[in-house]
């Protein structure tokens, strides 16, 4: 049986040279159109596929232009320019004849070079095994059913009573629902599931939408193999908010410590 | 007189749809091609000098495909998507017709609204002017020349003699050479002034060349024009090396201590 992330995330191509066709997921959906991280993974998938293709993602930045109606939409990945171990990628996806979502992408051979983590691992965080799974609150979207997640710290607030936090850190142990195994797809989804800072901020609701999304990969398809199935440890934070926008970055870590992928997205809110 | 960076930047537009015709500058060069600053600096400027641009750029990704070659290039922006308060952009440079650069931006209206820093200045560093400006060494790019940089630590190591070193953050002032009124397109060139984090860490040189750059804009006009001519501070730091690609983080703030740009960078290295 096939994975829902499989099925968010199928594509069928389009004769000729026109791309491919997609359709939103009810498995993924989100408070208004689908969960961004399975947008961001769709626009990654049509590089994969594409028979071009050089290497594997060392680079995505997905801009998220409208809102996604549920139903079908087409995407076109063209690779711009193709050099001896880079390949630099324009990807757009519409609906109705509409740009509803734009991304680049950044393929790459890679060699093996002298390596060296910078930013560690957060020390002594409990295992996901010690630690209860989330329990989806009542009126949230699905897409959150379709993740494991499991907060060391930063978890949604118990009650948004407006008492506003100074910090908005989450440290949380995730992985697919059902399980499966970690592939850049996924790892660029995950890399979209942290909720909004602001709501650990200011502990009130409020429309916000991603408007950018960059995620590096620091894993080829060997480490994310070694991965598997096994939960991935995800931190992020906000780190500035101001007139309408603001932003957070994220690692992702292998339940070895080593650094899958760094994120950072720019969010629009209404204050 | 005009300044090198407007020089630098400038732009003519051609018959038609066609988009503008640029240079490379000789006084921002680096040691192959332009200093990729001024690179992303004249794509955002394309779309700023856009007749149908709406608001102020929000965010900034500039994928760098190829190196470019000394003389002129075209460069297209093209507005993918106008919603009422935001507007997303693609952009492509290309020289003798083919893609050497492409770009992504979102622009918006900001309204005020709650507002609030989560990450903090460096508390109790130097002023600019208790410090002394960096000195270009032998064999330096011309772009360096075009910057006051004043290190309060993690300088250009004085020797490239292999001693490893565990971190590789740089704090400095800085500002255009010779002084500017900071706006969007110099404060783009800034967020890609920070030398490569390989070289702190390794302290030997090599072969490097970013492959993507997204920059975030925390100010708005306002606020960069409060900030003038004045040097600001730039916070870099290295997050993960390995097999041929490091990432960069780093902020740039205000000397009255707002955050103006947060900034991020993927960079292919020879090991």
């Amino acid at each position: 049986m096939q994975h829902p992330f499989d099925a968010a995330i199928a594509l069928t191509p389009l004769p000729g040279d026109a791309g491919h066709r997609g359709a939103t997921s009810p498995a993924y959906a989100n408070m208004v159109g689908p969960f961004g991280g399975v947008t961001a993974a769709t626009l990654l998938q049509a590089a994969l596929v594409h028979p071009a293709r050089l290497g594997e993602p060392i680079a995505l930045t997905v801009n998220f232009a409208a809102a996604l109606a549920e139903g079908g939409f087409e995407v076109i990945a063209r690779p711009v320019r193709s050099n001896r171990s880079t390949q630099h990628w324009l990807i757009e996806l519409s609906q109705g004849g509409e740009t509803a979502a734009t991304a680049s992408a950044v393929f790459a051979l890679r060699r093996e070079t002298w390596s060296s983590a910078e930013a560690q691992m957060p020390a002594e965080v409990p295992s996901a095994a010690s630690l209860a799974p989330a329990r989806a609150r009542f009126g949230a979207p699905a897409w959150v059913q379709r993740y494991d997640m499991r907060f060391v710290d930063g978890g949604m607030p118990e009650a948004f009573d407006g008492r506003e936090q100074p910090a908005s850190q989450s440290r949380l142990w995730l992985r697919d629902e059902p399980p499966r195994p970690l592939d850049f797809a996924s790892l660029a989804a995950i890399c979209d599931s942290f909720f909004p800072r602001i709501f650990l901020r200011r502990r009130q609701l409020a429309p916000i939408g991603t408007v950018t999304l960059t995620t590096y990969f620091h894993a080829d398809a060997a480490l994310l193999a070694a991965q598997g199935e096994r939960p991935v440890l995800g931190c992020a934070r906000g780190v500035n908010f101001r007139n309408g926008y603001f932003d957070q970055s994220a690692e992702v870590w292998s339940d070895a410590g080593q650094l899958l992928a760094s994120t950072h997205q720019m969010v629009y809110f209404k204050g």
